[in-house]
């Protein structure tokens, strides 16, 4: 069975394919370069190199968020259209689940983080049970101050994955019980996301088809929060009219 | 500084960029395709989506070996001309190595291997004092069933990391304190090799330029080894006819 993974969840974009339990190939572009501008060439490219037809893909993973906003809607539309076009099914898998299996069979506890702008992380926490990934507190957002004093208070050894680390990197050495992984496990890999999706499929869980599956914003994007700020403040001020 | 990797050890291959600490891209193609047609248009469209120019980079990484006596020369040559052309570094680093470190922290000991026929594997064994990737046993050639006994009677915990485990899945299924990582972390990846090779280079190890940097074969070609025997075959027929 080959698994497509596409993760556009943050500035990487990444893809992947794998067969059964073997990687057959992976594609990071990591720089500032827009996901609409890279993600189908990458694919392209990688599925030609490799002597892969997308016709010969079986499901596809796609990371469902958090993250950026629009990179999410740009990876969703992307899987959403080869899973209509191949009449597939679609694996979802968050963000963060996908950066801790960077960290597979690490004994040490994992929290990955995501950066959420205004000081705040998306951040979810994990930890291997022999080669099963368990989540070990369900995914939110926090201020990064608030998490890294959670981390430093607890008596256990984090690992702290993703590229918002590199943000806070002056507070998070100053940790004692906190590490952060090498250049090379530290950004968000596609062939991880299919990793994670193979065992969901395995479970039968989190499988949607091109009409279902969705993106997982947690929060509402700051444009949706100021629209609905303004209208609030127009309400106010209607009432207090209607009084005069 | 930006450091290009390449690795072509195995079936794999694999180009990658760091910059200090973060990587910039990665690209991984583990089929059957030769090296020589795959590994030049790799690095070509991984530069082009990265926006980076050849010109940019300031030392290469690459696989020395051992592995793949093929791999290795189209990898080596790769890298010499690059490095000649930019008149830049070239970092050596094992392929056993490059492989622990995709276990990137791992508590666990770490033995990687790679397929050197004949049911012999390449081997090493290191583990992670920190963030540091630390060997301990030096790298060589083992029978693979020997290896196997050594670890499964060792008392300590191990990952077996590297595409020859899929040739030797099940016996190592059978052996309880071994365990073999996810599709994702089980094959080389350029992005780890560099991750090796910075701190090589911070420490002022293993650097060497276009014209010192060699191969590591550890053992002699099939075709060198036939040579041999045929030599002193021819040797002692010359002997025995001037006893005569």
């Amino acid at each position: 069975m080959k698994i497509l993974g596409i993760d556009t969840s943050s500035m990487a974009a990444s893809v992947a394919v794998i067969e059964d339990n073997k990687l057959i190939c992976e594609y990071t572009i990591n720089t500032k370069k827009t996901h609409s501008q890279k993600l189908m060439p990458m694919i392209e490219n990688m599925l030609g190199l490799s002597d892969l037809n997308v016709r010969e893909i079986d499901a596809i993973a796609v990371c469902e968020g958090p993250g950026s906003f629009t990179g999410l809607r740009i990876g969703m539309a992307t899987a959403k259209a080869i899973a209509h076009v191949n009449d597939i099914p679609v694996i979802g898998v968050n963000s963060l689940e996908v950066l801790a299996a960077n960290m597979n069979l690490c004994d040490k506890k994992i929290c990955s983080i995501l950066d959420a702008q205004r000081n705040q992380v998306y951040t979810g926490r994990y930890h291997y049970e022999g080669t099963k990934l368990v989540e070990i507190k369900e995914i939110g957002i926090q201020p990064i101050d608030e998490l890294l004093e959670e981390l430093a208070q607890s008596k256990e050894e984090w690992i702290l994955v993703g590229e918002a680390v590199y943000k806070y990197e002056d507070k998070i050495k100053e940790i004692a019980n906190i590490e952060i992984p090498a250049a090379s496990n530290n950004v968000t890999k596609a062939g991880s996301l299919c990793s994670v999706a193979k065992v969901k499929f395995d479970e039968g869980k989190d499988i949607f088809n091109c009409y279902t599956v969705n993106p997982l914003y947690i929060r509402k994007s700051q444009a949706e929060e100021q629209y609905e700020e303004k209208q609030r403040k127009l309400e106010e001020e209607r009432k207090l009219q209607e009084q005069k």
